[in-house]
């Protein structure tokens, strides 16, 4: 008898299930759109529907021991997402409390970055590491801190929020209302922000000059810097020069191991990761030097935040 | 029979022991200069005979349970202390190691600020608080994570160094070779520095400027700003802006419950503490507001190292 956790990623658009082994595989998938109901508890109704369909094509004997789910602002210790800005519901809403309307099975929750740092501590290249931070690049920037093998949540749920350390005193307006925070110079549109940015102020010829600024992405850039188009190439090294910094500062407070670096930003490899590791070695405390490697995340790439959310599941029920 | 920790606290100049109880009561204690000795075998042996002479005054039936020491560069996992710049022996020192050539008592190490924060936690102010940060200000800015109850040493056992988080770039030089970390601006020193620069500065009278620059300490300008002196109390608001700001970022890494101040500056009351807390709520994701309390320490004021060494042993034994 096969036992599967189901993993379940709501995002801002789509969320997405899938159910998965005690090892990160994969065995049957869905998705349905997320704001397409006004009331919450539709939305979750809907959802069940979709995994319970789903669950009649799996293997008769397969046994479902949990639900673990990714949310933006959740709350683990409350099974709540709380004031997420990009869903259409407002306030408090209790997720895991809806589930078990649905579900029999125990239902946890926690948020996209945290559901990815234990995804790679279940089945990526976390496995040995009893401390480490996963940095998730994207939209915005996240964070999951592991200390001694376990999630740092903090007193109410909502530690590591790296993104929103400002890194830059009257530095750019952030939607969370402040100046300077970390995701505003390292997302995907951070990144975007910086070449147009460098575009506006220098003389320098470059394929991107080509591209409207509606339509530029953090990937343009990464292609052109791939070319050896000199702007794109500077774009990175910029958004390194203050990752690899914040990553100094993360260090001070919490001597990691290793330190995971995960999301569409990271696709531009070397571009991202020698500039990141070569800023952050400069400005290290003397004892840390050396010591601390920036890896790629090792979840798959379609599949990682099912299969984060999955690993959340399996965590707790290992306790 | 009463049981027994002793706590030691290796300083720069001296090094102080105490025997403590459960509840962080005080029954003797005692002190020897920390530097005579070239050799630290020596130094050990001398250590050990001024504690075991101590032992033969308390009652007969005293049991000596455990030992905790506090050091500086201490390394909790490795029981040594490693490359301190203000001791005379020089690399790694295996003390635990040495230790247990005179006691047959389990002994732990960990530096200075973690062992306060373990004291906090077993004596002091956060016994009911899973989730804070101690920050030491003194000669220098320390500081102990506790998250879910436990210290967070990091992979190597050196996590913590808050005061050397780079909170200005191109700031002040450190003595650990960098510019613009935390205890060059929030340090008993560092706050001298900025009284320094304000008396350069500044047209304004203050009591400050009849003191020779070298005689000056922290402590003068507590004492003038207390009396209303208005440079003086611009040290403390700059002082507070800075150390305000980089709470809030860490609470963006850990969100604690609570944060801890313990150290000389702090005997400066509300100077201290008002801008402080001021300054971290302005920089605070929304989240965070008017989550987090900022105390001083409840530590005994004069024996709060030994107090916070012994609580490691304790710590340490109940596991």
């Amino acid at each position: 008898m096969d036992q599967l956790t189901i993993g379940v990623d709501i995002g801002g658009t789509n969320t997405a299930f899938g159910f998965v082994d005690r090892v990160g595989k994969v065995y049957a998938k869905g998705c349905i759109p997320t704001q397409d109901q006004e009331k919450v508890e539709d939305f979750i109704a809907d959802l069940a529907a979709a995994i319970k369909k789903k669950i009649t094509q799996l293997d008769e004997d397969t046994m479902i021991v949990g639900i673990g789910i990714g949310a933006p602002n959740g709350n683990f210790y409350n099974g709540t997402i709380e004031f997420a800005p990009n869903l259409r519901w407002d306030g408090i809403i209790n997720v895991v409390d809806l589930f078990s309307k649905h579900f029999r099975t125990p239902a946890y929750l926690t948020n996209d970055a945290n559901a990815a740092a234990i995804g790679e501590m279940i089945y990526g290249g976390a496995r040995e590491i009893k401390d480490f931070i996963m940095i998730t690049l994207g939209t915005g920037v996240g964070s999951g801190i592991v200390v001694n093998g376990e999630l740092v949540y903090g007193h109410d749920g909502f530690a590591g929020e790296i993104g929103h350390v400002i890194v830059e005193e009257k530095g750019r307006s952030c939607s969370c209302g402040r100046k300077g925070c970390l995701e505003t110079y390292c997302s995907a549109p951070g990144i975007k922000r910086t070449a147009l940015e460098l575009i506006a102020k220098s003389e320098v010829s470059s394929g991107l000059k080509n591209i409207p600024p509606e339509q530029l992405t953090s990937k343009d850039v990464a292609i052109a810097a791939s070319e050896g188009d000199k702007l794109s190439l500077k774009v990175f090294k910029e958004t390194g020069k203050i990752l690899g910094k914040a990553l100094a500062n993360s260090v001070a407070y919490l001597s990691p191991k290793a330190i995971f670096l995960f999301g569409g930003p990271t696709q531009a490899g070397d571009l991202i990761f020698k500039p990141t590791k070569k800023y952050m070695e400069e400005n290290l405390l003397n004892i840390f030097k050396d010591k601390i490697e920036i890896y790629p995340s090792q979840l798959p790439d379609g599949d990682a935040a099912i299969v984060g959310a999955s690993a959340l599941a399996w965590k707790e029920l290992s306790k």
